[in-house]
């Protein structure tokens, strides 16, 4: 039975919220633009493509080891410019203020922000400031959306995934997920948990030089590897397999995840990328992220097969394989 | 001194919004595209101009005679994409929605973005979902943001208003703001009082095609006509003077404002707009929106003059004149 009423798990990324997207937001929206799901949209200006991207941030706490809801927005649309294969240029900034908030708080959150624009080489062009009373909203929410455009040539999409390719993954799993949940249950650790909010565009531009052919390139956010890699072998009609021991997690996580009961594949990251690339040139493509300041941990995590289109199988550590489902409920709501 | 908490006069649109964008956002983030503070930004695509624009919506309540939150949020910035001189074509949609929200509800606002961006011509690309708790937004708050390429030799912006010039304003003042206000103080008048809400762009293609010298477009959002001809008369350097007997305002809307202690000259309208045109063209203009469904009340309200500024003056219907400042607090928070 549908829900009658929005659950949590509509906001998940993981299966309730792509169901809303099929079952209610594209029979009404639909077109050939809005289609294809990817992290923004593909559109024509004057004859030359652009990459189109929004998402709006609510995330909480709104201070968080190694950033802010600031430079989170920022890093969020450039990145999903960027999967797109476009070239992030211009942003705007949407704020909606809670009355009451702390001008300081506001000051370090734009500051933050404008730091995270100036990184990636992008400019906040244009912006809108909201105030609601006391109680409508949670502090402050921030909308960013943006474009750029896309180099000729470049064709990227969930759709593009051939048996044989490779995937490789740009770094550590899980760590901004992790980080907000032991934010937010009070837990404080000696060890290393930090967010890893990052812009990815100078990242992208190395990966395409490195390979003339990139397939998909997606940033797995709210929903995890997991649901990112699912979207992709549905899309693609293809299946992933990829290999438990080869995943990236720093140890710290690994601790938290297992003490809190949550799974790393589904814990957003906030600067990671997957690139799918024909197998020839993945090692050029790991070599080309490891020299990127955020791509230190680059590696081939798996391979996409003919078997079992639309599933992503794991072997795992101890010899077996799991089907990795998409994310089922919420996991944390909140987490960007 | 300066306040050290976010208030609600910061999100009226008038003096203090003014201050808190030009105190605070504008040195974080300020460079010659944000600064100009037009309705949108005009970037540069591929040697052609785009303008792009950004509004998030969090009015309450999301129903209202004549519209929702849905249509509302496409006319807004499918009007500030026009106010550029652009042609919108591209929006987004970022949903926030509050954990409980009727599904029901969040079809029919849906739908009804769905029939405004068709009746704007504009088509939904890309867009966003996020669930936060209940108590963390009210119900349901949309950011939409969008762009359109801007016609070769099409100049506007609040600069360029010259003395001698008209001022043309499209039909009735502060039917949203007062409809807005009747609604949560849970008013019900026989007269009839309902939302503008409108797009405004397939009429500022006729005055275009009425006025080759259109010096400024803006549509008198938060903060009413009084804000937005303040803003003009600023950024131009001149004087504003209009003439209260010329104004309209509906006899149930003035009626409401008088009751409720409200000036119609500081409501929000949102499906309004002003045009700053050649005194020689002006009743081309007023003619070209009058042919549009919702341009019929067209007229001249005054006139740019040398004298006093950066000031707005009024001629009232007493034969006395008075200055007309920005909107100094908050008239009325979540009217957008």
């Amino acid at each position: 039975m549908k829900p009658d009423k929005i659950l949590l798990d509509h906001g998940s990324g993981g299966k309730i919220s792509h169901n809303l997207t099929m079952e209610l937001i594209l029979p009404i929206f639909g077109n050939n633009i809005l289609d294809p799901l990817n992290d923004g949209a593909i559109v024509d200006a004057g004859g030359s493509r652009l990459a189109f991207s929004t998402d709006s941030y609510t995330v909480d706490p709104i201070f968080f080891p190694d950033g802010n809801i600031g430079d989170l927005a920022i890093h969020g649309t450039v990145n999903d410019i960027a999967m797109c294969g476009g070239v992030p240029r211009y942003l705007s900034l949407g704020l909606i203020l809670e009355e009451g908030l702390p001008m300081a708080d506001l000051e370090t959150i734009l500051r933050s922000a404008r730091r995270a624009a100036d990184e990636a080489g992008v400019m906040v062009v244009t912006g809108d400031t909201k105030v609601v009373p006391r109680g409508a909203v949670d502090k402050i929410f921030i909308n960013t959306s943006g474009f750029g455009p896309i180099p000729d040539g470049i064709v990227v999409g969930s759709t593009r995934a051939r048996a044989g390719d490779r995937v490789v993954l740009s770094g550590t799993l899980a760590d901004h997920g992790a980080t907000i949940m032991t934010q937010r249950e009070g837990l404080t650790f000696d060890a290393d948990v930090c967010s890893d909010s990052a812009p990815l565009n100078h990242m992208v531009q190395s990966v395409f030089a490195a390979c003339s052919d990139v397939h998909v390139l997606r940033d797995p956010t709210r929903g995890g590897l997991g649901t990112a890699l699912n979207e992709i072998a549905g899309q693609s009609g293809v299946g992933i397999r990829i290999d438990e021991d080869r995943l990236p997690v720093r140890p710290a996580v690994a601790g938290i995840c297992e003490l809190l009961g949550f799974d790393p594949l589904y814990l957003a990251n906030e600067g990671k990328m997957i690139a799918i690339v024909p197998a020839h040139e993945a090692e050029a493509v790991v070599a080309a992220m490891r020299k990127d300041r955020y791509g230190k941990d680059a590696c081939i995590i798996g391979e996409v097969v003919a078997d079992h289109p639309g599933r992503v199988v794991m072997a795992t550590r101890i010899g077996g394989s799991r089907i990795v489902d998409m994310l089922a409920g919420e996991q944390l709501p909140r987490i960007c």
